[in-house]
């Protein structure tokens, strides 16, 4: 990598989300993996560039949130129809989902399109699209120094083929225990992460909710927990968020290996922890820096683990 | 706590195991909590008393097998009849397991009786057995420093008010997930951490298995993950294997607190990491001490903390 970046490339969804919880629920809210991950990112003092479509429902001042924490959205597509809405319902005590309705509207024929300066961005983060668009994304990118991958069971049965033409590319995958042990076709996790490395991949942050992560990298395989969540109030968009966390970490390490991956990795469980906090991106949105920044001094103050800074 | 100590008590089974796997199956393996944590804390170079019961069918050789890591059976009682044998069947993936029998045999009886010098040992584990009888025992002790208790869901399902009234007693009490969730009424493990503590333990060691631990103590929530395990053979007595490294440790420390739990907890971790790689006890009887000490330093190396030795 040719050194630390401020900024970088996320291609994914800007959407409508309705969530309901035992709790609190709302309809409407400004969801979306990129969304998720340009707040998370925000707070490691990086921006984002988006790539994504809306609709011409989309509300100007849920955008102007975006652009409220630098994101750049001269690549957001604007489109006739309806935006992308998603709903969900979780039990009470969160350990299942249901989704009400998928509404793809004007994401079904979503074809990601880079500005110029955007295929230059040297940290490229592509959310859990189609591998074939993920790769067409790459395609016209130049040069990227790091390339990090999203994706998801419907993908991995459906279009394994295009999926594993695109992991030799990748650099750090981001998976989650179920869909690992799908594509690794191991229910150990620490087999399906070495099938998974066959693959291609360079590293991979397998991750597994409110137990941590395994990440594989350098050759070494590394468990990290998650950082403790007392009040949990809405977890859609947590692995976007983790995601955000880990990818402006390592923008700005300027080097992908163990240590800035572990350093990553728990910046991303922080960051995730505040994001369920809160319904749709409010857990993330108009947060202090020093919330983040506390809090990570604090989980890293419980694992004995000493901090540079 | 006053000082370190060399020697533990622990109160619990010494017993036949049968046990199935995919992979690896044997009958009459020496088994039973008290086994598996003695093999274990003896390999953080703490010795065992053991309190127990065994029946005449209990074979010199395997109790000697015990006696070679310098466990101290004076108080294991010898009682006419059959010894305590457990059967169980692991499926291939090792995610469920199904109990194929279990014969108390002398173990119904079992009345715990303390050797006079075994009443004055300053570290006390009480592994899994009636909360009556762990009671008992507490009361025959002359005012140790540290009481850890293991339960299990029968006793907090049908004697509540015995295990309730012997918590308040106890310095660490060693709880799994699934437990932890009857016992707090919580689904979420920080909250049922948080109400079993008001039941009157100072420090709790809420264990995940392979997703490691939530550590309650000193007003802390320290979350610890499991060392991974790439081969599993033999799941069976993992947990009493892990609480034989945490009490061994606490035991060489001199004192409870967040620090030194902490480093107990990832010492039990390994330990229980080389347990599960061997039928029975044989994944710990005859490890070199190098094999466990060198895992931990990589498994502090891994995590980022640096090793004080």
């Amino acid at each position: 990598m040719s050194g630390t970046q401020s900024s970088l490339l996320v291609v994914g969804s800007v959407a409508y989300d309705t969530v309901r919880t035992a709790y609190e629920s709302g309809e409407g809210l400004l969801g979306g993996s990129a969304s998720h991950f340009s707040f998370s990112a925000a707070l490691t003092g990086v921006t984002s560039r988006l790539v994504a479509v809306v609709g011409d429902d989309f509300k100007a001042e849920d955008l102007a949130r975006l652009e409220a924490v630098g994101a750049d959205l001269a690549g957001v597509a604007h489109r006739p129809g309806a935006s992308f809405r998603w709903g969900g319902e979780y039990n009470a005590d969160f350990s299942e989902r249901q989704t009400l309705f998928t509404e793809l509207g004007v994401f079904e024929s979503f074809e990601p399109e880079l500005p110029e300066d955007f295929a230059r961005e040297k940290i490229v983060f592509l959310a859990n699209i189609h591998p074939s668009l993920q790769a067409q994304v790459l395609e016209a990118t130049t040069e990227p120094d790091l390339v990090a991958l999203d994706t998801m069971n419907l993908w991995i049965n459906i279009t394994p083929v295009e999926l594993k033409a695109v992991l030799p590319k990748v650099d750090l995958l981001f998976i989650n225990d179920e869909e690992a042990r799908l594509l690794g076709e191991h229910h150990n996790l620490v087999r399906a992460g070495e099938e998974i490395l066959k693959l291609g991949p360079k590293a991979i942050c397998l991750k597994k909710g409110e137990h941590g992560v395994l990440l594989f990298v350098d050759g070494e395989i590394i468990p990290l927990p998650a950082y403790p969540v007392r009040k949990l109030i809405d977890p859609t968009g947590a692995g976007d968020s983790f995601a955000g966390g880990v990818m402006g970490v390592l923008a700005k390490a300027g080097t992908l290996n163990a240590e800035s991956l572990r350093d990553a990795a728990l910046a991303g469980s922080v960051l995730g922890s505040l994001a369920v906090e809160g319904l749709g991106v409010t857990g993330l949105e108009g947060r202090k820096v020093a919330e983040f920044t506390d809090r990570l001094s604090h989980f890293k103050e419980l694992l004995g683990i000493s901090s540079k800074t």
